[in-house]
């Protein structure tokens, strides 16, 4: 842990801090340097606080760290906790923290008192926190007990890192990942259907990664009767991956094992085969089931035997199904009890392109392999009726660009 | 320019090389490090030598570079004969150079013989040139004269950036690079056709700088009727690239402009219209038509007066259009008088897809845009019949990745 960020002793705005408390806008480069690093410490929690927003604490104090602090798993101490618990004396000291400190008993105490208690006398702040029981809340409770409270600090940065639960929060949907591999020329099979496989096993661990760090995995009717896949997270098959990047091979993110990989199939018409190895294994790996409301219920009630959970929506219309279907997971009415943060959807061209036509891809993970298929009919990764007018578009932002072997991984967000 | 390579000091093998001519692989690793300088200081002359092989020189004694030099423009001085007239002293020296010493009188004397003239003891060789003037006859002179010569030293890399070159005098065809430029879920154009523009002004620009390197850009009938396109370099429309990367503003590449970018029409069926920008622009710039047999003789005659070359095909086959609209642009029988090295590809899909087919891209630059186009009927880059099994894909490696702004650009190569 660095003392100070960098080139901090030489920026003629240390010690100067611009603060016009209660102005949102008086900070100084000092706080955003501060700020960035609490946005990194925040990052490190990705994967394991979900449905709980990633959050990083700096406390600083005559321009030196005195302590930091992260929420590192669901249920756990918040990061404002951590950080005055790692140091002995936080009096006078100022708490840069990613995401406004909640000012409700949840399963902590409310972090705005501990920061009062503490004696904290400035507060910088990145993200107003929008969850109803706190949306400005323990900025009010703080300024009320007399801390100077700066707002907005590297806003931008604070609410990409934040992007999936600011989503889940504003419009109770998850956060959903398109994720697809595809040819240098854009197909995602070759014309007669062969997918297996486009890109090489480093990318396909790179895969089984990401699967480990999301709460659920979806796949279209078509994907099954194809492919008939298990939809597991199986980094072990993956090894020299694992070992570099130091993942979990398993994707429960507290010892109590609360959350758990869902395997999610939409069924609009056609309903997985109960000798398919998704139905199979429903027993061992929940997997849930969202129908179109055609389906019978006799059917569904022949899954549910094989302990496969089933939700029927009320339309018929793909992206109504998806919009619906959003709610559910990201609601705590769904069959985990817990609402869902991060939403895979792998594929196949239907339902992805179902997710696009309802304006519900937030991030594409595509990779991209040294291979050029052909074929006017060999299918891309988007089946939806399209755009006619390239204004109309989605357009996305590169997040990250790198490259497995020949394959290629482009991450794009909203 | 270092005088010795990286970490050469430290090295235990500097000053013993393993050279045990006249076996080929007697060389040691510091023979690697000096070979890596002559390809690297090669590669300056990219796009300015054609038809002619890019070629670096380094010459070293006692362990330390007395002088290089490279092919710079076509005609004119060889690596070798730069490198010699770049020190006072060359004898007792080891001369490294990324092809085999020419032994002909072509625009400039025979290296070989400079290199004996000269004194040098040792030449170590990466690629033997298979050009039938040299093919060999270089070293063998060499070693006539009792010089040592060691050859195939990183001659993965040399055969790397020599590729164009080897394969014009290997198969008498030019490097083709195909470039397009796609949405993240890999459509070129939106279902109604539209195009402009997928990718962003900066991507845009790295087109034409890529323009200004090649000898001649095609396009098919398709676009030359949809986008009625100019195809030239217009590198100062995009003048920040321009200024970034010092690149020329024009194609000729040498002082008497004897190299031009040529416009090259395939026009299997349809003719371009005598008022379409290329036709009326043909007195300006080079454009030629590549026509198939059913194109009557009258309608050619028209268009070359209006200046555009036409050459007529034997077959109505696409794929068999390319391979002989190749060998003759690889020629000098086209109306130039010299052999074309690299042909850019720039669409359509049809095009693009009979130069698949033909298994005659030898490059891709794939330039992908954060866009979701969807659409089943959009169309891909690539128009042609396609393969149905994966296995019978071609494969590429990827060779350089990099983005402009939300733009990415994939280059790989065979």
């Amino acid at each position: 842990m660095p003392d100070t960020p960098a080139s901090e002793s030489n920026d003629p705005a240390s010690g100067n801090p611009l603060t016009t408390d209660p102005a949102n806008q008086g900070h100084s480069a000092e706080d955003s340097r501060w700020m960035a690093l609490a946005i990194e410490i925040a990052a490190r929690g990705r994967g394991k606080v979900e449905p709980n927003p990633m959050v990083g604490c700096v406390l600083v104090r005559d321009s030196q760290c005195i302590a930091t602090g992260f929420h590192g798993r669901y249920g756990g101490p918040h990061a404002e906790a951590e950080a005055l618990a790692n140091c002995e004396d936080a009096r006078g000291a100022t708490a840069y923290v990613s995401l406004e400190p909640c000012c409700h008993h949840g399963k902590t105490p409310p972090c705005a008192d501990a920061l009062i208690r503490h004696g904290i006398t400035r507060v910088v702040i990145s993200v107003v926190d929008p969850f109803d029981q706190v949306d400005g809340g323990g900025i009010q409770r703080l300024r009320d007990a007399g801390i100077e409270v700066v707002t907005g600090v590297l806003k931008a940065e604070g609410e990409d890192l934040l992007a999936s639960y600011l989503k889940r929060v504003r419009t109770g949907m998850p956060w959903v990942i398109a994720k697809w591999a595809m040819s240098l020329d854009g197909r995602i099979a070759t014309k007669t259907g062969e997918s297996k496989w486009i890109t090489g096993p480093e990318a396909r661990g790179a895969v089984h990664e990401l699967r480990s760090s999301v709460d659920a995995i979806a796949v279209g009717m078509g994907t099954v009767i194809a492919d008939n896949p298990l939809l597991t997270v199986r980094l072990n098959e993956f090894a020299k991956i694992q070992a570099a990047t130091n993942t979990p091979s398993v994707a429960s993110h507290d010892a109590t094992g609360q959350r758990e990989l869902v395997r999610l199939v939409y069924s609009r018409k056609r309903l997985p085969d109960l000798g398919s190895r998704l139905v199979q294994t429903a027993s061992e790996t929940a997997t849930w089931l969202i129908a179109g409301p055609q389906i019978e219920t006799a059917d569904l009630a022949r899954l549910a035997d094989h302990d496969v959970e089933t939700w029927q929506c009320d339309s018929d219309d793909p992206s109504e199904m998806v919009l619906q279907s959003l709610r559910w997971l990201g609601s705590n009415n769904n069959p985990r009890g817990l609402a869902m943060t991060h939403l895979m959807v792998e594929g196949g061209s239907q339902l992805l392109g179902s997710f696009a036509a309802a304006y519900q891809i937030d991030e594409v993970h595509a990779f991209i392999a040294g291979k050029c298929i052909g074929g006017r009919e060999a299918p891309g990764p988007l089946g939806d009726p399209g755009v006619t007018a390239l204004a109309n578009a989605t357009s996305l932002r590169l997040s990250q660009l790198d490259s497995f072997g020949n394959d290629v991984r482009l991450i794009y967000r909203r």
